[in-house]
């Protein structure tokens, strides 16, 4: 394809181009390995070092007077459009330059059908799956090999779940979500009741799990279903790889949990939270939308819309930077803390 | 079923109950969903203010005087009764209002089973299930879909193991245990050594796995098996979703280990140890009995008998709340030394 | 076989042995635990309270006088060999005294084969394991029950694949690797790029991974793809279980990482990197060769070759330990600064 093509495809006027040529474009790859025939783009400033040396043909670069004066600086032959948010561009542009090869559709022979599911022709149940009883599988819906669907699990339609994923009874699951491997939705919480013995007294869970719409659902990821009512993810977020998610919590829409997240029991999550990897939420936290959580901090405390925290337990995000620069310095305080011991005459104890 | 036939099933006296209605129950739901034909509790505070608005027509409540003041204030039909451990009481009435429905019996056509392996008439293998040679079930064990048991593993009897878990070989998993959902139990532990040039040599990982009865693994957990010895979880111990267990670690009886803890390897626990979420602990520590580790704290020394930790490395509690508050302080302190200092005219490098 | 035997199997001189018997071992096992006709070891200082009560036959001990000083004192029969390297000798002898049982080879008759897919005859292929189209597999390659192995994956020789792992398409995989079990290898990354309505756009990924030969990754553990490159793990390279490895991450040669640690997408390990368990590394940071991090600790800046480092932020662990130590004085502190504030008539709210 033509980068033109490309970009009038994308729904922009050719006219936006800048440069003379127009490559013929074979893919996409990071700037610092295109060449010719490939796009690539500059969002981050983290790479904005890799421009000046990059053999792209064709770039999508921000609107910014340092970027555009590199670009003057470039000799080879490149093609580039100035956009305000090249990085949502260019996703948009793998999406025309790679087109997905047609969705598999059909059940193959080693799949195991339970009695009474609904499983229409456009869908596509993989090898060696398994669905349970009273599955409803909405069009286009592909279950892939090595899946478990337990019992009266309803799918919404284009929904994709990859290989050796398992969503447990009763999970409700919107269309255009995602599920990848490995993931667990819809297991039994953890409910547990310490009686007097000191023994644990199973609380049986008789909830179940509801995801919306577009949601994605990371590798192996866990979502535990509700203890006696729902656990309920919110239209689309997203979800990455060995997120832990308990019973009963609830997230708005469009929010984003990085890898490793964990959610204890009854937390929720308003609209567009934002939680970095490794974070951790106390049980039945309230995060209000657009709460965003810096990685591996822990939150202990309901958040109020908008708040952006971090560390053990998060408190807002520049005043944990000071925090923690003064932490580093706690020693070279501590001998300034002698000297005014001993200046004042003060009890030694205290310091050391 | 009426409330006084599940209060007289629980084991109390149906005088028990006060409020003259006696609602004939179709389910249990949280305090603020639930309806008049739904029983409720409350037991934590944090649910407290949804009491006096609560519509569930039968409750178990704590012998608290302001959670009676408000019982006195609701003005529809309810039937409640008081008692020292609502939530526990609750735990068993889900066991009888929620039957469980016939557990499945047989082995499923598609199941493959390897030479020897005893599978008694009560068990269940389900589709695409792969049991190994010379492995043993006991009675009622249920082996679900794509579960993969390797050779010459002992499950005791009415042992649970969900979809698409893995049982490595020479595992001994006790009875009336449940394996979640993607469980690895008895994987190859993580043993290299180190040799001159840089590379790891690694140590064949010998030993084995024993999980003693009534223990339950959560989903996509993995416990792998000892080095040269055991890897042994006590009876009636409750892990979580995505934990990992090290070779060789050792843990008491009604240990709560919460989503996403790691052991390192060869640490061990007593009886009735709970950690919190995301805890990490070292190498071969030893937890003493009743010890409770906060959420995400790392512990990096041995902790004594109803030790209460928290923080990284962990301290007792109540001073890790201290410190961490006056961590919150410290660009304040920073204000006041610097006038310290230039009061004492001391050296002003310790500070900034 | 003889300790004698085993010794000179290991490339030893028997003469090398000290103590007058020569056991028969049948096996190995800890130090507390080891008897007449078992080898054990000592290596870690952590166990020199075990060496004067072991019962072993057989042992590999360190060159060190307070060791040899308590070899004197054991009184029953005992040979040993005295190694710069014990816990490295220990290792090779496993192999020696566990001989692995032959490989499995052929292709089980449940397991489905996609089309062009490369088989030889000395590869392994379990039950209800699926094989993409076009797979190449090398020799001796083994693909255990319920592994999903997607198109155009290529395994170099000897790789063993356990059970319910999944490959995603286009992954290649080096020789002599190992992949644990329910391992996700290649799956899409987290890809979302923010829009103006808030919704997340995905970003499809459309690069692969590549394992190095040696590699060996952990149970559960998840690797995704490139987001528009390579997510690489350098040769030698080891990876604990549950381990989450963002888009685009690149290590060197023989890295170690231990349990539930988090590399965000496009973080870069030089060789030799050793990452405690639970670290997390942020988006794009560069570790420089052999840097150690500690457990738990959290890294957002880059760091230089052999650097060893602790805490979130984290920085030098030498210093993390002074501070840290401080910050369990902190209330003592406050205390102190009350005192000085009083003396020098400073404005008291600073410390409280």
């Amino acid at each position: 394809m033509k980068f033109s093509e490309l970009v009038t495809a994308l729904g922009l006027d050719s006219q936006t181009i800048i440069g003379g040529v127009d490559p013929e474009l074979q893919g996409v790859a990071p700037l610092k390995l295109a060449g010719a025939h490939q796009l690539s783009f500059l969002e981050n400033k983290q790479f904005f070092h890799q421009l000046a040396t990059t053999q792209a043909g064709a770039l999508f670069i921000p609107e910014d007077d340092r970027v555009l004066a590199v670009m003057e600086t470039i000799m080879h032959p490149v093609a580039y459009v100035i956009t305000a948010q090249p990085r949502l561009l260019f996703a948009k542009a793998i999406d025309l330059l790679y087109p997905l090869p047609p969705a598999p559709v059909g059940i193959h022979a080693s799949a195991v059908i339970g009695q009474g599911a609904v499983i229409p022709e456009t869908a596509f149940v993989g090898a060696h799956a398994v669905i349970g009883a009273g599955v409803q599988l909405g069009a286009g819906v592909q279950i892939h090999a090595n899946c478990t669907i337990y019992d009266r699990v309803i799918i919404g339609d284009h929904t994709i779940i990859y290989a050796n994923a398992v969503i447990h009874e009763g999970t409700e699951i919107g269309r255009d979500c995602v599920i990848h491997s490995g993931a667990v939705i819809g297991g039994e919480g953890f409910g547990f009741v310490p009686d007097r013995e000191g023994t644990w007294t199973k609380m049986r869970q008789v909830g179940k799990v509801v995801l919306e719409d577009q949601v994605e659902i990371g590798s192996n990821t866990c979502i535990d279903r509700g203890s006696i009512g729902e656990t309920r993810i919110g239209q689309g977020t997203k979800i990455d790889n060995l997120v832990q998610i308990g019973h009963g919590c609830m997230t708005g829409k469009n929010c984003l949990l990085a890898g490793q997240v964990g959610l204890s029991g009854g937390a929720s999550l308003g609209d567009n939270v934002v939680l970095g990897g490794q974070v951790g939420v106390a049980n039945h936290i309230h995060l209000g939308d657009r709460v965003m959580v810096a990685a591996q901090s822990g939150i202990l405390d309901d958040q109020t819309p908008d708040a952006k925290v971090m560390g053990y337990p998060a408190f807002p995000v520049k005043d944990f930077f000071k925090s923690s620069a003064i932490f580093r310095k706690l020693p070279q305080w501590q001998r300034l803390l002698r000297q005014v011991q001993k200046k004042l005459d003060l009890n030694s104890e205290e310091v050391d």
